[in-house]
Order: structure tokens, then sequence, then C-alpha cells
């Protein structure tokens, strides 16, 4: 299947040997993952992802998928990841499983088919949330008791591959393939939430050892969540709200407020807008918002998608050297995601923005979430968004 | 001010140099802190925290304490901690500020102005919350934005030494002096919460430099909270939800149904259950939950507290065992707190239970909470809670 998502971009979509998806999004003819030298196939002795996984006797038993269980005491879905499935393929502790195939590989140390490659995209091979087949039963009770509430886990887990070169950077990619890139992040937002019971698509980027990364090509994730998460349910009663008392939409609002103040505007484009938020809660914060009203990636137009394609590269370059006066010569870790409108709810109430964070008060020195974080749920930050924009700025 | 909390503890409190409370909590006859060869008062040239900095040009300057920003896309309460405070003295880098005072000592490298102690708790010199004198104000817009709602974030942050001996850790300390520790404990939050303005009180302890702790002195910590925390909120949400619906108690329900069940309940005593929650969401968690009803660690009786001495040590023990097969020597790190009825709002339906949790997924590999965890706010477990309730179990 062959579409052209823009002019420029030639998507490619094909199954891996287990049943994977994966998708090429190129930009640069000749086509590097179609051409005709090229092996789009795959054809590693993968298992069906779903076929039975047999016990010590030899007896197939069915596979199951990661399931969701009800918190009782807060009403939050959370994942139960430690499902079996069939793992017998595991890449050679040295390799780079989102590396292009080497010309004449086997296919039997990474996961991508081609020997070249712009951008692309392919389902994870150990999925936090799976779509199943045959499980597609709603919420039930364990053991009989009714606060014990489990429904399967039934999402969808994406990898982005930025770049076919792993010493590359999402900063370093250039403003071409960041476009690439959010051409790809627009489509799979679209065709995520598209798919049954999807209620939100997440996109997001973990960078850094600091933050558990070891894989250190460059790449980010999709998480399609079968459920909506606590941090958007917040946003969306908070949003509700607003525009129950107002009127108006409190993104538009936030915005409007950092524009007339200013001080914590960091970076603006004709299209974009970077500030650190009035209440920022991390070390380093900063939010990216459209000037215009959009619910997600997908309702972006050209313009504001080729302006978010350099802007955005200027944001992570001014996060990269966030501490280099302090000595350090490692970029910045950094989460950044992309809050979308849910799929199927708020989306009158919702608008678009991205938040990057780091853990790192300074060099070598992390944030940790301990006691009053991960125990409480309350924050406290040592710093000001003051002082974290006026840092951001001196980095024009 | 001396008052017997209960027959076997002597409570006495006094002021530090700068006017930070300290209350010893002395269990063993003859009393060490009030021993007539020991210091109660504190000679060293602390400034009074209050009192005016004078910036560059000599010029005193008003002390701010932290305040509070509403983040306006959640409506929670962030506190923002860069305060100005006087800040002249400071250990050396070497010195155990939670160590007693050595004989002689100028109390310079120490926080305790006592040879010895059994208990002792005191006002945190760096509060992340903190009541100034005349800064009783209620919320207002900063900078005429209806959006941008601050406050003072006066509440009020302690911390609880376990025991004088720097080379013992809680679990160590021996049920005698755990019962005394539990007293503190109920003693400070009774204090605490009967302060103007609190409305909930964390009681809390981190332990391990894998979560950020960098004092291996073994203490605690109580956070006065000036609002309900996200945590708390979200649980008191479910649980009226729950009695609206039954007329039942959710936290009875809950421990009802584990007790029934009994898959996960990991430990019992004539009084305390331990059991791994439901939908635990950490590698390694266990939830702590008296049998009767109680609002919170003021309402256990004598027996109750005597139990939780005991009950709480051998729970302990078996966190720290949890990966000893693992061929590690390093106790679990893990975070652990009470989770007590808000002081001004719903009673009627709280009911006390601890939460202990680790980061840890096996030896050396800690569990990140990246960009589904932090961007998101939606928890994946790599485990089951079944496996963390056998592995608990099997340590009995």
């Amino acid at each position: 299947m062959t579409t052209a998502a823009t002019p420029a971009v030639r998507k490619t979509s094909t199954r891996l040997a287990d049943g994977r998806e994966l998708i090429y999004f190129d930009d640069t003819e000749p086509y590097v993952s179609g051409a005709a030298t090229r092996r789009l196939d795959d054809p590693r002795p993968l298992p069906d992802r779903f076929a039975p996984v047999h016990d010590e006797h030899g007896d197939p038993q069915p596979v199951t998928g990661p399931e969701l269980r009800r918190d009782p005491l807060t009403g939050e879905w959370i994942a139960i990841a430690a499902h079996r499935m069939n793992r017998t393929f595991l890449p050679p502790a040295d390799a780079n499983p989102l590396a292009p195939a080497r010309p004449g590989a086997t296919y039997q140390d990474g996961e991508i088919p081609a020997e070249d490659y712009d951008v692309v995209v392919f389902e994870n091979r150990f999925p936090s949330l799976l779509a199943v087949p045959g499980l597609t039963e709603g919420p039930s009770d364990r053991d009989g008791e009714p606060l014990w509430t489990v429904r399967p886990a039934a999402g969808r887990c994406e990898v982005v591959c930025f770049s076919a070169d792993p010493t590359q950077s999402l900063r370093t990619v250039g403003p071409r393939r960041m476009r690439t890139i959010v051409e790809a992040w627009a489509d799979r937002t679209a065709a995520l939430g598209a798919l049954p019971g999807i209620e939100e698509v997440f996109v997001f980027e973990n960078r850094g050892k600091e933050i558990g990364v070891t894989l250190h090509h460059p790449h980010g994730q999709i998480y399609a969540f079968p459920y909506v998460t606590p941090r958007t349910a917040r946003m969306l009663e908070q949003a509700r709200a607003h525009t129950a008392r107002t009127g108006r939409l409190l993104g538009r609002d936030v915005l409007d407020a950092e524009l007339r103040h200013g001080a914590r505007v960091v970076l603006e484009s004709e299209h974009w807008v970077a500030y650190v938020p009035f209440a920022a809660r991390w070390p380093v914060e900063v939010h990216l918002a459209p000037r215009r009203d959009v619910p997600d990636l997908p309702a972006l137009d050209d313009d504001e998608r080729a302006d978010l394609a350099v802007t955005y590269l200027a944001l992570l370059d001014r996060l990269d050297r966030f501490f280099e006066d302090d000595g350090t010569s490692i970029p910045l870790p950094y989460i950044s995601g992309w809050h979308q409108a849910p799929v199927g709810e708020g989306r009158d109430v919702s608008r678009l923005h991205l938040e990057a964070f780091s853990v790192l008060r300074a060099p070598n020195k992390l944030k940790y979430l301990a006691g009053v974080e991960s125990g409480a749920g309350a924050w406290i930050s040592d710093t000001t968004p003051e002082k974290i924009a006026a840092r951001l700025k001196e980095l024009a």
C-alpha cells in the first residue's frame, strides 16, 4: 500500500515476519526503502506473535496479552504488561535493532528489513499495550470481586526511527527530515485513532540514559491507549470547566496570557509559540503551542507543519545547550510529548500542545521523584519558571 | 513543655537558634536528651530565619517563603520552593547533620543540640513548605491574570530521626524504638493537623541512594500541606463515590476483598494486614492497613500501635531481602508513606493505610518514569501483583 501523505513524502506499509506492521516514510528520491535492490519483506524466522505458546509438557497455551486493571483506590487503569508472548528472537546484545539491515544480512540483528530508510515506524516487539485477536471483551470482574475490574490492554505501541544514522539525534536530522517526522506523527495519530477502541494517541520521545534510555539510536514512540490517560483526564476536566465558565478554550487563554505577559515566552515563529508555563513543575520545562486552535497533529496545515519542523529543532537546540555553561558536554536528557485531544470525547475543548521537560537539575544532578511526588502526587520545584525561561531566552 | 504522650514516652519540645521547633521523644530512662549534662538549647550562630535579607547594596529585602502556583491546565498546586532565605549556616560536607552533637562540640556541624537522643523531630532547615509570619493571605492573581493563581506555600516540613546511631536503619531499630516512632508520627499528625491552614499531613520515608537520598542517617519526613494532595484528592473522589453507591467504606471493602481472596496477602497480625494491591503499579509494592476502620495514625489505640511497631519491622525486613537471591547485598531502596484522612474534609470516607514501594525492578535495574508515566500519568507494570506477593510471602 502506497499513499502520498504529502507530495514530498511517500508512505509504504509492510508487515514483519511476525505480523507487525512497519511503515516507511520516504522523503528523498530515489526512495531508499523501496529501491529495487532492497528488500521490503522480512525473512527472519520470527514466529507469529499470536501463535500458541507451549508449556513444559508441550501443551499449547493460549497467548494472553497485557491487561488493564482498575485501581480501586484511584479509579486509574494500570497496564500489567507481564504477558506471555513468543519471544524466541532477540537481537545480540551489541546489535542496534533500529539500524538498517546490513547488505547481505540475514536480518537476525535488527528490526528493519531495508538497507536504508528515511523515517520508519513499526509496532514495538514487546508492547505494553496490544490488541490480541479474539480478546475483545470489555471490562469484567476478576475473581468475582466487583472492585477488581480488568480488561484487555488492547492498544498499540509503535517505535518511530528518526534517522537511519545511529549517531544522529532528533536535533541534528535537519528541517527536511523533521518535516517528514511531523508527517509520520500526524499520519500515525490519525491511523491509530481510527483503530477500534483507541481513546488517546500519545506521541513522545525519551532521550538520555538519565531517564533509562538504553538504545541510543534516535527514535521516539507512540502509544495508542484504550483509555484516556490520567493527565489528559485532568486537563479535560479543567478545560471543560473553563469553557463552561467563560465560553472560551482553556488552551487558548493560557497561550494568550503567556503572550500578553511575555516574560516566559522563549521562542516565537509565524505559527508557533514556546513558553515556560506559569506553574512549571520540572527543573527544565517548556511548552510549545500552535497559534491557531487545533485539537491534534493531523489538524495542522502544511504551513504549520513546515514551521513546526524548523521551530521544534530550534527549541531542541536550546534544550541541548541548557547546561553548557556548567561545563557539561552531555546534551540535556529530556522527555517530550504531544498532548492531543482524545479520540472520542472533549475534542471541542482540547487544544494541541507539546510539553518537553527534563529531570536534570544541574549536570549530574537529577530531580528524583521521591515520597512527596511519587507517594502523594505533590510537586515541589526547586527553581522558578522565570529562571528557566531566562536561561532558554539567553540561548537564542 | 513536657507531656506524657504515653506512659513510656517523654516528649520535650524546644527551639533551635533560628526559631525552628525541635521535639525529643525519649523512651529510655534516664531520658537522654533531657539529662542534666546535656544541653537543650542551641547556641549556634544561626540567624533568625525570618530576619530581612540584605541585597548587594546592604538594603534589607523582605523574606519571602515558598509559593504555590495553580497549574491552570490541571488545577493542581505546584510548590515553587526557590525562595530567598537566610542560609548562612551550612554544615561541612562531611558532617552528618542528624547525628547527636559531639561532647564539647560548638554545634557547628549538626542540627541536634544534644549528645544523645532516642527519637527526635525538627523543622527542616530548607523547607519546601513554610508558613512565613505575616504572609497569611489567601489565593490571588499574579500579574492580573485570572488563570495565574498564587498563594503562600504555608505548610511545614519536618525531619524525623529514627535513631542517634547513623549505622542503623529503620528496620534495625527494634520494636521498642519503633513504638516510639509510631508515637512521634501520631503526635506530629495531630499537632500539624491542628495548625491553621493545614489540610493534609503526609508521613513518609525515602530510603536509598537510588531514589536520591544523600543522607544515610536513618530518618523520615513529614509534610504538612496547605492543600489536599493530588493522590489523596483522587482517592477521596473514589471513596466518596463508593460510599454513595454502597453505603460502605472503600478502604474497608478493598481490605476485605484482599482478605477474602488471600493470594496477595503477605503478612497478617492481630491488628494489621499487609497485601500487594490488585492494581500495584510499582515493581515492588505493598500496602499495610489496620483491621479496624480508622482515619489516621492518631486514631490508633495502644494495642494497634504496639502491634504496628512489630508488624512494620517484619514488613521492612521482607522488603530489604526482596532481591537477596539475586546476589545483591544492598537493601531494597523504597518509598513508604502513610495515607491519612485529610484534616478538614472526607474524614468519614477515608481509611488509614500505608503504601510502601520500590523503583527497583531488579538489582541495579531501576524503573524509570519516562514519557508514559511522567508525561501522561499512565502506568505500565512489567510484573504482576501476584508475583510480587509470592516473593514477599516466600520471605516469611
